[in-house]
C-alpha cells in the first residue's frame, strides 16, 4: 500500500504555483519538443564519448604542432559523422611558440629542483641558463610599485594566490600578473620573471597561459612555478637572504604569424529561416601540456553532442545551427577575430549564440543579452530551465563567453551559461587537464540543457536582436 | 541562562559507564602526567615546524643523492636542538641507484607524451630507445600466466588499479606486479615491463617504488605511469592493435654496495631504567621525486616532537626513549637491517617500540605485539585514548610497522597504530608529495597520541616482554 505523503502532496502543490504562477510558460509544442530533447540527452554519454575520442585520438594541440593540424581533421571528420549538413573551415595566420624545455631550481641556500612551466610567449634563456637573487612582491601592483632599476640583476616573483570561488572571478584578480608582470619586471630591471600558478590546486603542477611583452621593454623570460614549489620558494625567503634561483629554458618565442590555423565550423541548415544563424561556439586549440579535455574537450563534446541530438528530432530546426570550433583561443582568441573579420557582413543574421568554455560544472545561472523585447520570451525559457537548478541572471548585458564574446562586441546577442566553477582552475592550463577530470554527470546536464537552449533559439521565433 | 540537556546529560552517564566500568583505569599519577602532556601537545605545531624545516632545508633525501647525506646532517643538528641527551648515527652500506632521465611516448596509433616514472632499481634503455608493440594484461597473475616466449620483443603492461581502502590494504594487492612484474615479463620474453601506478589518485604523478630482478631473467626496464596515461593508453588498446610505446631511460642501475647511508639514533636516557629502551621509529630517506612530507617526514616530525614535549615534563622518563630515524627503507628496510645486526645482543632490552610511516590521517586503531600479561595493562592506556577516537585491536600479534617490523621479528614488542589510511597513496611515492599536503589538525592528535604511548611506555612500569 501506498501511504499518502503530506511532504509530495505540498511539494506538488508548490511546483505548480511556481512554474503555471511564476514564469510565463513556452508554446505547448515547444514544450514537449524539449521535453524529448531533455528525455534523450539526460542519460546519453555522446558528448563524453566526443571528448574522449579527442583526447584519445588527438590529445594536447597547441597551435603550432602537429596535433593542432589533426584536430582540424578529427573536427571536420567528426562533424560529418554526427550528421552536420555543411562542414568547412576557415584558415588563417597566427604566430608561432614552441615551448622547449625549462629546468627551475633554488640553487640557494637550499638545493630543489623546482615544478615550473614557461608562460606562453615567453622567451628562453639564449644566452645560457640565468641564476639570480629572487625578489619577492606579494602582488602585481607591489611590483609595479617598484622603483627603476631597483631589479637590475634579479628574479622577480609574484606570490599573489589566486582564490577559489564559484564564477571563477578569481582568475581575473590573479592573471593580470601572468600578462603583465614580465614587462613590469623588466622596466624595472629584473633578469626574469617567476610567479605562483594563476590555479587554485594544491598539486604539483604549473599553470601556463599567455604572456604579452609590452613595447620598449626588455623580452625577459617568464614562469610560473607550481602552488607547492611557490610555497617551498616562499618558506625559503622567509628564512634567509640572497635566496637564489636558476632558470634554463629553450622556449622559442617567435613572434612572426607564420602558423596556419583553421576554424572548424559546421551547421545544420534551418528548414524555414536558413539564413538566421544560431551559433554554439567552443575551441578547438589547447595548451601542450595536459590533453585539453577541461579545456575545451568539453565544450567541443557538449556543442557536437546538442546537434546531433537535433538530428534525431522529427523535424529539422527551423533556423540553421552553426557550431564553431574556434581556433587559437589560448593566444588570444585568434580564430574568433577571424571568424568576425569574414563574417562581418553577415553579422545582424547572427540571431543569437553561446560559447562553452568553463570547465567541468554544473550550470546554476543563465545570463542573457538579447534585445528588451525578446527579454520576456527569453525568460520563458529560463523557467522552463529552473527545475533542473538554473536560475536568470536580473541583468541583460552578456556578450557572449570566451571566442563568442568577439562575436557578442560585433552585434551577436548571446546567452552565457554558468556553470559551476570551483574546481576549473584546479586543471586550467595544467599537465593535469585530462579525461579522468571530467564530471560525467554534470555533463549529461550541460549538454541537455545546450541541445534544448539550441533547438529554442533556432524554433521559438523569438527575435533574440529585437 | 544554561539550559538543561538531556543529550549532554544522556552522554555524561555513558560516558561515565564506559571509562570507570569497561575499561581499567591508569594509574591516577600516571593518567594526570598523560593529561599534561596532551594538553602541552594537542595544540603545538612542532611537529609541523619539523616536517616544514626537513622538507624546505633538505626536501627529497634518496638514497645516493647529496641531499640524503645533508638529511642525516640535519636530523642530528635537530636532535640535539630539541633537547635529546644523546645523539649519534650508525653507518652501512647500501646499493647505488640514480633515475637518471625518463622519457615514455605512445607512438602509434596516436602519438602521447605519457607521464612516468623509472621504478627503483630499474635499468635503462641503455641500447638507446626501446620501441614496441605493447601487450595489456588485467593482473600480475594474468602476466604470470602468459607463455614461454609469448611476449618475445613486446612491452608487458599490467593493467590492475589499487583500490582506496582506510587500511591501505590495496596497496598489498597491486605491489606485487611493481616488485615482481619485470622479471616475470622478461621470462616470457618482454624487452620491457610498464604498469599502471601503485596509487589511488587521478592525477597526473607516477608512483615509484623498488622493485627487484630476480635471477636467471633479463633485466628489463621497468616503468608505472601515472593513472591518466595509463587510461590514455588503455583507451588506445580498447581500438586497435598494434599500439606502440617507447621508452628512453637513462637510470643506472648499478647494485654494488657503495653508497654509505646512516641510522641517526637520539635518545633521553632514563631516569630509573636507562638500559630499559622505548623506540620511536620513522624513516629518514625518501624517494627522490617529491621532498617526502608524508613519506616519511610526518614520521621524522612526530617521534622528535614526542621527545621533546617530554622533555619538559617535570621529571625525567624511567626508561630510555630512542627515536630511531632508519636509513634507506625505501630501497628495502637496510638500516632497520642493520639496526637489528648492530643491537641484535642488545634487543632483550627493547621494551616496546612503535613506527610510524603511514602518512598523514588521524590515528583511529591501537594493535598490540606484546607479552599476555602485559596486555591487560596496555588496555588501560588504551582505555585512555579511547575518548580520542581510538579503538585497540583485538588481536595480540603486532609486529611493528616498517623498518620497526625487523625489530619485532627480533623479539621487540609493539604497538602499531593504525591512522585513517584513505588518502596515503595519492602521494605515495610521487613528486606531489609535498608539505601542503600534511594534515595539520590529525598531525596535532597523533603528535598528541605519540607523545603520550612513549611516555606510558618509559613510565608504567609495566614489561611488555611478559
Amino acid at each position: 500500500m501506498k501511504r499518502f505523503s503530506w511532504a509530495i502532496f505540498l511539494a506538488g502543490i508548490m511546483g505548480s504555483l511556481f512554474f503555471s504562477g511564476a514564469v510565463h510558460a513556452l508554446d505547448e509544442k515547444l514544450h514537449a519538443q524539449l521535453d524529448e530533447l531533455k528525455n534523450a540527452t539526460v542519460h546519453s554519454t555522446l558528448s563524453y564519448d566526443i571528448i574522449e575520442s579527442l583526447t584519445t585520438e588527438v590529445g594536447a594541440r597547441m597551435v603550432g604542432t602537429p596535433a593542432e593540424k589533426k584536430s582540424v581533421e578529427w573536427a571536420m571528420v567528426k562533424m560529418k559523422e554526427l550528421g552536420f549538413d555543411k562542414v568547412w573551415k576557415e584558415e588563417s595566420q597566427a604566430p608561432d611558440w614552441q615551448r622547449g624545455e625549462l629546468e627551475v631550481a633554488l640553487t640557494s641556500p637550499f638545493h630543489h629542483k623546482l615544478v615550473a612551466l614557461s608562460l606562453g610567449n615567453s622567451v628562453g634563456t639564449s644566452a645560457g641558463a640565468i641564476e639570480a637573487q629572487v625578489e619577492m612582491f606579494e602582488s602585481l601592483e607591489a611590483l609595479s610599485a617598484a622603483k627603476q632599476n631597483s631589479l637590475a640583476g634579479k628574479i622577480a616573483y609574484v606570490a599573489f594566490a589566486m582564490e577559489r570561488r564559484k564564477d571563477g572571478s578569481g582568475y581575473s584578480e590573479a592573471v593580470g600578473a601572468r600578462v603583465n608582470g614580465a614587462s613590469i619586471a623588466a622596466k624595472r630591471g629584473a633578469v626574469a620573471f617567476a610567479m605562483r600558478s594563476v590555479g587554485t590546486d594544491s598539486h604539483r603542477f604549473a599553470h601556463t597561459g599567455v604572456m604579452r611583452y609590452s613595447e620598449g621593454n626588455n623580452h625577459i623570460p617568464a614562469i610560473a612555478l607550481s602552488n607547492p614549489d611557490a610555497d617551498l620558494l616562499e618558506n625559503a625567503l622567509l628564512r634567509t637572504q640572497p635566496v637564489t634561483m636558476s632558470i634554463s629554458s629553450t622556449a622559442s618565442g617567435k613572434l612572426n604569424n607564420n602558423v596556419t590555423i583553421a576554424n572548424v565550423i559546421g551547421e545544420i541548415t534551418g528548414s524555414e529561416n536558413p539564413e538566421e544563424i544560431v551559433t554554439l561556439g567552443a575551441h578547438l586549440d589547447s595548451w601542450d601540456v595536459g590533453t585539453g579535455a577541461i579545456d575545451d574537450g568539453i565544450g567541443v563534446g557538449i556543442t557536437l553532442a546538442a546537434v546531433n541530438h537535433i538530428t534525431k528530432m522529427k523535424q529539422r530546426p527551423k533556423r540553421t545551427i552553426r557550431v564553431i570550433l574556434f581556433a587559437a583561443e589560448e593566444i588570444g582568441l585568434l580564430g574568433a577575430k577571424d571568424y568576425v573579420e569574414k563574417h562581418k557582413d553577415n553579422m545582424m543574421n547572427h540571431v543569437i549564440g553561446a560559447e562553452w568554455d568553463f570547465g567541468n560544472g554544473k550550470i546554476y545561472k543563465l545570463a542573457p543579452g538579447v534585445g528588451d523585447t525578446s527579454l520576456s520570451k527569453l525568460k520563458e525559457f529560463a523557467g522552463y530551465l529552473s527545475p533542473m537548478g538554473v536560475e536568470m541572471a536580473s541583468t541583460n548585458n552578456a556578450k557572449g563567453q570566451s571566442d563568442m564574446s568577439l562575436l557578442g562586441k560585433a552585434g551577436q546577442p548571446a546567452v552565457n551559461f554558468y556553470p559551476d566553477g570551483n574546481d576549473y582552475f584546479d586543471y586550467h592550463h595544467t599537465e593535469n587537464d585530462t579525461l579522468d577530470k571530467v564530471n560525467q554527470e554534470a555533463l549529461k546536464t550541460n549538454t541537455a540543457i545546450y541541445t534544448m537552449f539550441a533547438w529554442y533559439a533556432a524554433n521559438s521565433g523569438v527575435d533574440f536582436r529585437k
